[in-house]
């Protein structure tokens, strides 16, 4: 059997521990041969390969990135992009394919699968909103990342009586503001699940201030005031003709001090948050994800993905993975503001 | 309601983070008054009791170890503790307990439950074998410790070409050597699950060094050899009458430098596992513990402890902390030894 | 002897551990009184003070900020300043003041002594930007921050081939950025000393990509590039009427994607560069700096502060602290040229 | 220009840091060639190389270890080694010589340019006890990651109220021990400059104690009590006939908890201290290093080495780095003592 393997979508920790895993394993248990597609789906789609073998997975393990290179192609964009795709498959007699990647990258997969391609998925994402598993790998390292940062704030904030913000990802979940919100212990977490009322933030605000201690506000980079609160989010023009996004944390740090008149400073952490040496939870989960996809490849169980529920790597539909967003329950939201202002 | 605090058996990074959750939502959301207990069991049966509001959980959150201080004082053991007990939370006006702690710590509050005192337990344990949850804070923490160490050994095992040895915490489950394995690369890893037999061990770390490379071995301090490998694990006097207890770490590195020739070195990470700042995992579930423990009092339910499952917190009989050891199942060392050699 | 001791001016990881190294040498070797006096010269200027004695400084050694507090209040610039701090003083019955703190700070101790005040100082710069001490506390941290973000940002960089930027603390000296860009990597260093060429940075760029690699350009908050270039670092106002402050990262950002076409992304460290638990480096300076100040106090050497030249920890005129910015010399700057592109 | 490059003696981070400076300078601003030889003086000893260009040292800036390999091989012991090198120089048409290395690497440099072979020289000990440079690489990051281990370490001292030892490596010096106990805080700090009074250890360890706080004592491994206290430091034998070498802090541990009582555990970082990623300033120093080697070769300064002198790197000849040992000096332990018990 010859296993093609390939990574799309954005940068997370532990792509490289999922690769290194499914070699190992596929290797050492099965007898398998590795072709490495490079940058995602324009791999398969223009047979751009690498060497895939153990000497090529050596010491990946702790590295953030990809070995294999991303991209965001998507060659169902691209006309006659599937049989390109099963031509060249055929051609560098590649039986089936483990696909890691977010959600456009198994909507790939299962179209793929559906044309009969034998595929397997590893999902990726970052943000933690795929419904169909507990986790997912370089979440936690994100969440750490973003709690260091919150921990370092507080001496400051605590010395000169300003509000920091901090701005994290999160488009359209807000897993990440609220585990690192609630791990750092800040004042407020704003999430894209709940529109927050900009009144209410600086009361929270001053509530804090009245304790002698200064506030640190957590928003993901997706939530939103209440309508009418903030005009719109348009783009400006600055002095030199660029385009300006204001990004929702800058936006915050001038209300909260047009409203309060307090200072308020915001660190969006960007990048930051998604490159580097994975924590050991997102290695492990990454390893267990890559045996159980070989595994998968193994059993014959194509268009299936792996994830994780408890403590326990199954598998589940490719569809699974694209179904529905998860979001940050209220329920949860709610325990959070216990600890609010 | 008055509610007293109390932590008891060892050291465990996410302590204080919980007495801060069950303080700020039992003041916050319920209105009740806090006692704190010091030194564990060793509180109540003394009436040794501190402050516990809100200033004076203010900044634990990031702190290891726990301000109510720790004991392995049990009240079962001594004459006429149990009443002792009944009767200086009737003296200190103390309705309920919140008892968190390990399989000793909630053993007594089991019986002191059936004595009809209303209490309800946060489990405790860094070694992550309490059956009644997926995982207990302080674990993610030493696990992440072991593998910054393993991280650092891999460069020296390969410019010295020497076996390194890490010997980490588990004595009687290998759940902290298996992940921190895993996630670290080692090359061989052993668990008290499974006793190990001495040539194998010896065997992967000579196919190891085949590969250019130098081997790295976790192992677990109650991780024991086969029968009869090992004549016993007795105490030796040193040349100045001192008692020296040898690790299995040491053992294991006199033993393969003797079958294989090969220079071994051994750390015995120690302590450095269970102290310091908890990762954001661990504060993430020890708050959430905390809430759902305040909760349960709340809700009147004695005699239950909060565990995880999955990502829900929910609340089980006390008696399931207690019942049995949570082992590293067999197929997930299958899984990991794989990577083996 | 009763000692004041106070902190100036913005937050700086290490100033605990000097308060902390002034009292316990203070009380252990020469008998001394301390008193705390809060928020900078506000405390002597308010009597405003807290007590400061050796159970006051424990446990402080690794944590950022300052107990003391900190203002930016100039006695200087308040009608009758001076006479109100030699009465106050005179009142408390303190002997002598520990001034911490940065330009500003000294600048008013070198007056204060002029006054007949008997002060020493500390020097404290979080850029590394006074002239009369090789390194100040404070700094050490905050490289070691920004090279670990630059360090997350190399993987991310090269799976995207984005241009990243990560924007440092360094308003007149570009040490930070200069430590921070050679240890981490970066392919183009910016500092205030060195007006810069768009079109050579953007060559730099090119240079980069071609190479297979993405670059990052680290680039300290204070520089600017050629006259004529930016056209004005002017204030605009967003949509919401808010004013919008273009930092120097985001400029180059689009400047840079607006000339050579590569998407570039910028992430400002902000305060979580100068918060949080200082490096061992910073702690063992700040704390020997506390030594020698303590020393300076019992051999009555006022108006002077302490310095480190080389491995010694030595005494200098208080003036020297604000006679000159020091800045990155230009030999140093080349060194660091040889690794961009 | 062909230059030949080697790494000598024991694991340090930094020694890819210097490889890549030498490389990146040596190659961009002098147009030279490189050789790698491998595991130190084994490499030019047996013409053993390996490429070294600017694509093999992309990436290895963080890494610890070195690429290059290393050995303990000492030409000058080996009949004729001195001939061999110089013929294998010669046949391989290099010219020149970096070698990067200790007292013993360093020792070979010096004969091999007093019979004629042009080379330069990089110091290197994790200690930092070379007489000739203010630092060498190496030592921050061992130093930060012993203070990383003491932080930790006070959590659970505090909590169980236990003696804790943290032997750190220094057979002849203590600098990594004084560094890191005085950034730890620790209560005494043991090194082999000065011969302990254990009756004083445990009367600081007492004194601790009766400040309701656990005392921490780090200890150099190279430490040693008063003559007549420890009997010898034997080799005993375990109950498996394997040698025990019984180092000091186990020693420590067992003859405090026999004086005092009070219950003593030790932690031995051992090759932890010297893998994993560099800090910041040993990025930086290494880095300069690298440069100014390169430029001593463009000098034609052959015999010389490089050396940090306050914020200088200058060049010193290469003698310099045999001649003494640096120790901690007597005012320095003085200082340090102030903080102890």
């Amino acid at each position: 059997m010859r296993v093609g393997v390939l990574t799309g979508g954005g940068d997370c920790p532990g792509l490289n521990a999922v690769i290194r895993a499914v070699v190992r394993k596929g290797v050492t248990d099965y007898g398998y041969d590795f072709v490495g597609f490079r940058d995602g789906w324009r791999g398969p789609l223009e047979a751009d390969t690498q060497t895939l073998d153990i000497p090529a997975v050596r010491g990946i393990l702790p590295r953030g990135g990809t070995i294999l290179g991303s991209s965001r192609t998507n060659p169902m964009k691209i006309e006659g992009g599937v049989e390109k795709i099963r031509e060249n498959l055929a051609k560098l007699e590649v039986d089936a394919l483990v696909a890691i990647g977010g959600e456009d990258t198994l909507g790939v997969a299962t179209r793929l699968h559906e044309h009969g391609v034998q595929v397997v998925g590893v999902p990726k994402t970052i943000d933690n909103d795929l419904g169909a598993t507990d986790y997912t790998f370089g979440f936690d390292t994100a969440v750490n990342i973003a709690t260091e940062a919150i921990d370092r704030l507080h001496t400051t904030a605590e010395s000169h009586r300003r509000v920091l913000i901090v701005e994290v990802m999160g488009r359209h979940a807000g897993w990440i503001a609220i585990h690192s919100g609630m791990a750092g212990g800040a004042n407020v977490i704003l999430i894209p699940e709940q529109q927050f009322d900009i009144e209410q933030v600086c009361g929270w605000v001053e509530s804090r201030f009245r304790t002698n201690y200064a506030p640190i506000v957590v928003v993901a980079e997706g939530a939103v005031p209440l309508d009418g609160q903030m005009v719109t989010k348009d783009q400006s023009l600055d002095a030199f003709g660029h385009v300006k996004l204001s990004g929702i944390g800058d936006w915050l740090a001038a209300e909260i001090e047009r409203r309060t008149g307090h200072e308020a400073r915001t660190t969006v952490l960007g990048h930051v948050q998604r490159g580097g040496t994975p924590t050991a939870f997102d290695r492990w989960l990454a390893t267990r994800f890559g045996f159980h996809a070989i595994d998968a490849v193994h059993d014959g169980a194509w268009g299936q993905m792996v994830a994780l529920r408890g403590v326990d790597v199954v598998t589940v539909p490719l569809q699974e993975a694209t179904r529905e967003l998860k979001t940050v329950p209220p329920s949860l939201y709610d325990e959070a503001k216990t600890l609010f202002g």
